[in-house]
């Protein structure tokens, strides 16, 4: 039973309709995570859901910003739930570190950090202080499986 | 007032003719930096001046290499000023670590690594052995606002 | 004469028919890696052979996905010269902890994963549990020189 951070996480999520998925198995030979010192490094999350992508095509073409925010949002859900898979338990989160933000995108548009918004808003609605973080927002003409969002993170862990 | 090496710094940007702006805010809901350990990781930092983005368009395109060198220094100097802010002084820098450069072009051009060094040469005539990094170059075809260069900066600091 | 891990990573190569290059030279004003704390940080390797872009052009339109795994492979080559010539030998390498691969493709290519685990299996193949490793496949319009795949690798280093 998860206590203290962990539960107000759990308890968080539950406020807002979500619930963590199984964390996403890695796509090719490498690692969901690996840690080095007290530094938690994930692989580059996707808004993946039950191992289907959502939110395929461009944002600015075949999404709206909605649909960026809300993909943004559901790759941000996997990145908890790789966390929690990584640590066990989120009180072992010091607090994310940086996020790196990827969008699909159709030319002429601009507005990535709006829709990375959906990540980082979560991360700070659920984790609080600890969820806040460093970000960068870039354009792709595409991402893996055409979805609509890429967010690579970096996490500190408590000293063991 | 600053001493020792903080004061080269700001001696050295004089020279140049340059002076740091403030620290430019966040463009959503994250931080301009975090350390963790003694690595200091900045948010992506842009061409901008006085809240506003210069240097908009790709290189190849609507600017010139030179105006995409000039956008890398710019981007460049507004990373000194969030390590400025972020530890104080540049007494506390131990070295920057990595710099990912991505520069908004068109198609068909690849002179990235020569852009990159209007970042580079400003961190190495500013702060020295200190200013010395890591790097990688990337293409984009567009980038946040439409400016042409994007900074993604990793730094050590002294142990206290 | 290298000894133990080293002297089985060498015997790998070997077997696979490979021999470590000389490492390459950065392409600007910055450094080929950089070491802060027990991390150390490469700058973006290429698929160089002997200072020649090998590889040019985008999957799925100029390079078939096996010339992008190649791509893979070659850049993966150089990134293990990269860390001998850092570490002075492989036996001094605790793991590899994030790749960061970014692929130059045509529109509608999503395959990304695929091709960078030409890469990654190098990597395992070599350097075996050590090799493991986080990764963010990313596709890119076109990269420096117009080469197909650009590798971003993070090490941990075995402490003095």
């Amino acid at each position: 039973m998860p206590q203290g951070f962990a539960m107000s996480v759990e308890s968080k999520l539950a406020q807002l309709g979500l619930k963590l998925p199984p964390a996403p198995g890695p796509a090719g030979q490498y690692l969901p995570w690996v840690r080095a010192g007290n530094l938690l490094f994930l692989s580059g999350q996707l808004p993946m859901e039950a191992g289907v992508p959502r939110y395929v095509g461009r944002v600015g073409a075949e999404l709206t910003e909605e649909q960026g925010y809300a993909a943004a949002r559901l790759a941000a859900l996997n990145v908890l739930a790789q966390l929690r898979a990584a640590l066990g338990s989120f009180d072992r989160l010091e607090r994310l570190v940086r996020v790196e933000g990827h969008v699909a995108s159709a030319p002429g548009w601009y507005g990535t950090p709006g829709v990375l918004d959906g990540a980082s808003a979560l991360f700070l609605g659920v984790l609080g202080k600890r969820g806040s973080h460093t970000r960068a927002s870039f354009n792709s003409t595409h991402l893996p499986w055409n979805v609509a969002v890429e967010l690579v993170v970096t996490a500190a862990v408590k000293p063991d």
